[in-house]
């Protein structure tokens, strides 16, 4: 029986172009090679998925509020993990567990890349491991809500 | 006879989430029945309201300069009070009176909601009040418009 | 039958210079002339009012202590909401709702004038609306203190 | 024989509003009268431009994106300049020379306005001249692609 | 045979409060009680003690001018602890042995409560220990008194 | 014919201890010394003053504000020149030209000495001469009110 | 066939008393039984697993290079996250792949631990997943190594 | 009857030297004088003392742990006051009530040495007194455990 | 008919070492052979130049003051444009349009090398563009100056 | 019979130009008149006078050098006031009594001009009255150094 | 004959692992072999030297303790420098003339190297030269000591 | 056989007063002597130097650009240690190995001391040893250049 889990998967801004951009920094998989292995992941850990990208600040936290009913949220929220007050807004508000996760060590980068707003109304944060980071994300966040439903018995 | 003012009432992002949203901050209100408010109360003033709500900074700035034939602005930038220029921009850029209003009394929040970048270019913010922060605005607006009808005179 | 709410309204240094004083900033008014309004505006509203004006932070300080039974506060700290703690824990000891008003809009002034020590334990913060401010807050603190009442019943 | 250049032009947030707005900071040209300039100095020079303007922070990364197979880039990114990494990122991301422009010194503006997360992608910064800021970029950049070519030879 | 100093106890502005105003941080007992358990425990320990209360910075820096003949100090400066330093010259100016008190432990309270521009011109500061900080300091400036006495013998 | 003016010489804070205190960094004399030497150099000069000291920041604004039919300030305001923007708030208010003075050079001690408030509004700054700070004041304002009367010719 | 990692897991300081110490923070699981989570789950991926816990900067140092031979690091540093240069500088020469895990989300804590002197010379950052963070550091460290034997072939 | 409390008295790093060092500033006491004064005067207050001096921080760590039987803590953390979080880690989680201590007053020598880590974890600060700052710490420790005792019978 | 323009043109210090220093920045063309090009494009604008070198801050200042009669600034102040107030002043106060260049992208280098003590008494700033940036400044001034008698008609 | 003294009266970049720059901030005064002036008044108050003007920061040091038997400075450091540590050790290491003047009013202008680097190694500072400040300059110095021959007496 | 001069040579955490780190920061060079070359060169100068290395701040401290009859001190405190207030005070407190030595020119690193702790307390600081700058410590400290010597006599 | 290196040694302002200012700081040596010993030292090490004093920043500058075929510099960029961005940029621009040297040492005296612009372009800096400080810096030049030679073979 699999777990009755949907969990959004949210790609922020210039993450559609990877593959195709600073490959030292981001690896040569393709956002659509991403996805796939998400999907698969997914499957295997008998949980759903629903996998939105965006440029748009706004159309981001469009999507987390018509979504609402999911049962957790993975974002990489891409630049606007330094500037987004609105989206960490949108994500305190429908109070859904959340795992911010990134490509990249944001830690080893420029100065301003490594503050983050939205961390801080999220669980957690994984970053550094690239396509895993969101596998890694899965898990935790699978984890976290079969304990709460433990919890709850 | 009724003034022939129209005043814009724009709610920012993740206002649409009102009452479901955390109660403790903001109150158990939806944004439907604040609307529903405004509108009753300010045709009890003799003044229109056209009112607009967006999770997107940039269609927010559009509403502003599709309007700007209206007298006067009221304006709940939410999470963009902090993080926008370019909402900034667009207020002086069109130069209408406007007001900034908040639910919460931000001066009481986090040290990063306390500074707002949209506050310099409005006649003045009234916040804390809850969705009478609205009303009061529109008070306030109302008087200064007549207050300039009367010195041309 | 009036309202049993009794308001302080309170304003700071300097303010006794109104109307003879940087009138671009302030306006042509003299307090004499702000009180009379208050007066009449608050009976209108069925509010009693007590108006104090001091240049001295301990007076100030002294007059909210010996008036620990009125039902609110508006106060124009003027200079004194930069630099006064003393005053900030006035008003949070003698526990009264508080709405912090300012004719100019101290957001658009000098840096040293948008920050206030006074506003994190009042209500709100009302500002920018000339004379208007002080009517502007006594609305809203005979709003708040109703619906208080309602929620007691 | 003209070169085979393609130069995007991008005006940021509250650029359409331009002649209307702000006359002694911006003057009084509008869009449309600078955007038919653009064409004509452009034409005259042998380069073919692609204009753009969106108040919309991801509808302007969306652009870029779009138009990964020009030569290069012209942003004037307005009030994005000091507040959008993502924007950043993207400019970095699709790897083509761009120049960030200003009609106004931001040098001699707020202290907000002299930063710009903008300009470390760039070829460099023009600012100051009005309209003339952008046909100086024009040259700037088909100096800079004739010069490519040349050292490819 | 009694020592024959006599200490002035200081209690800044809103301390007349005490008992009153937020318990949870400072406790239940009014300051005329703690004034007993002084006046009590002084006088075991040989010494006179001249208590002051009062708002005005400028009393309390005249209470501490017209009191030069006295043997030290005993100060809870309250909200002037972080805000005067015209009190901190006057402690400095009549060079008298002072320790500075706080009922709270100022350390674990809001950032701007930790730093204390009286403390540099004490012998020292005592924090945390409720109306008890009175008496430990009491202690500390009698043993300093007689410390001194043995020194010039 | 004396000139018709009148100086208000205004002490701040602990000044009155003069002569008493920490006289390597404030000298030997008395604030009765000064004074005398001020009454004797102003008459020589032909100029009236009107000499007030005191330690609380409400009373120097209530003498200044009494005596706004005066023709300038010579002030030092001891401890409140680097907390006080109600004082500078009174003598920007009461629009009369007033000179900074201070005994000891501030800019030589400690960090938090060395930034005025009041020096912003007053004509200048006089600081390091000791006791001639005033007298030197008293020329400077006396320079620039006949130098008014001649431009009014 | 088990793959030949050995995988250090370093507890930093304090971290022997999980379970006994504010358990709303770090839940209420000790560090035994962390431990044993941590080898049961190891032994399932495969992977051995070599445990240290001290409370002394220099004793984790000396651990990390008295086993330079392991094949990746785990390390949860603790209060040392945020003040241990000498930290940093040990894994940054022992040249392996580390991993930083944090029971809590330090994101979401007190300001001065969101900063990791450790975070930067790491693969990446785990925190926020109670004991949980340990196990997907563990397959973070795991997928790295296995993807450096393919790139390897 | 004495009462049955243990105080684990803590010296952190270097003050074994003292007596041996900058006397102007610590005084001529050796540490061993100092901890005959502790155990005399904590005889005739009926509480007992465990006395414990290390450099190194992870020591003092250990012992705080070892210890987490006694009934409170007097601590001087030296250098570590300013450096170290593990340490305040290890006072804030074994949950002892504990009095900071210092020979000299912090708060008026070198700017890195006015903030504590410590301080925000224990009952308070007491400081610039000496050795006899050991003792008022006692006395306030034994003070708050007494009152302990009342408040729950 | 040529333009009666005369054009100051002023290399910065270390600018002669242009082609022997840092090429990667700065590229291998030096300083005789970028005052070639700049003679040979200002004659083919008609626009006459005058130019000049050195690495004293006072000698720079010395040649802007004796060419006042000048009808305009192009500068590339080099490092004085981050340290040199004097030279601002001369800008400032010789009251010619002036344009600051530079060879490089100043906000792509260290931090220190983003600000400008210059640019705000420019006109504006063209900098990224090596040789290049001189050849746009010139034509920047040149459209300015027409501009302006444009105007004037 | 005349004082022996000679005073050094050294004007900073810029000043030279004094009357045809930014008259509203300096007035109308030449340098030369105000040299004038300052031949006429010390001559009638018995001192020399040596007066030196420069563009350069090395020739005023070497100027200082060069005069180090003269009685005093005056010196207006222009605008190397803020960035000249050499000047300042220019004026600490000849041991000259010195006095920094300034035409305008330096603490109501931009930011970066209220702090002197120059000041804490004078006796004083004197700004805001136009020229006159030279001659208040010259009577302080005059008085400082009479007073330091009564001393010695 | 000899000096009488024993030097303490202390190597601070991470140095053992000297040539198997990072060579392109510190060189190919291990600590042996460094300290071969400071055991030879040091008994070519006459001078004795005692080396020690740890990770432990805290060992460091009591090696300095329990050597303070050593005539000096050359230490190179690694990450120590940056973090270490009580390495600072150790030094201090033993009175020994300390020489503060690097591999590398920290003021050539990240901008957290470029400050010291211990700076201050020692004769001076020689960084940049490799194993170079002990050899160089001695030498300054060996002229030191002589020059004592010579003056005493 | 020499060496056939020279060696440029450079004294920055005021350094030409040296045994005639603040002999406390900087001792009672002259320039003169400081040379002679330089002259001699180096003769007995084989290596030939070049002195040059200024006080003027743009003739430093221009003396290293002359003597770009020097083997090294020494300089002790006195005042303009903190700062000259153009002597910084001199050195990096004429590639030559330097060695910044000074008497004192600078990260014990006033906080701007401690930044210097110039170490970050050199090889290493020594300070604290008096005229010994030169001494030692040409001993690390010479070993440096020593060093490259071996390498080259």
């Amino acid at each position: 029986m699999t777990t009755p889990f949907t969990i959004l998967v949210i790609h922020g801004p210039n993450l559609n172009l990877l593959g195709k951009r600073e490959p030292d920094i981001y690896g040569h998989r393709t956002l659509e090679n991403i996805n796939l292995m998400i999907y698969e992941r997914s499957r295997s850990m008998g949980v759903d998925v629903k996998i939105f990208q965006s440029n748009t600040e706004g159309a981001i936290i469009d999507f987390i509020q018509e979504n609402m009913e999911a049962s957790g949220i993975i974002i990489n929220p891409g630049a606007y993990t330094h500037t987004s007050v609105a989206l960490r807004d949108a994500i305190a508000s429908v109070n859904l567990p959340a795992v911010e996760v990134h490509l990249s060590n944001i830690h080893a980068r420029e100065e301003f890349r490594r503050e983050s707003l939205i961390a801080p109304v999220c669980l957690g944060q994984i970053c550094g491991f690239g396509a895993n980071s969101y596998i890694l994300g899965l898990e935790a966040i699978k984890a976290f809500l079969l304990e709460q439903i433990d919890r709850r018995r």
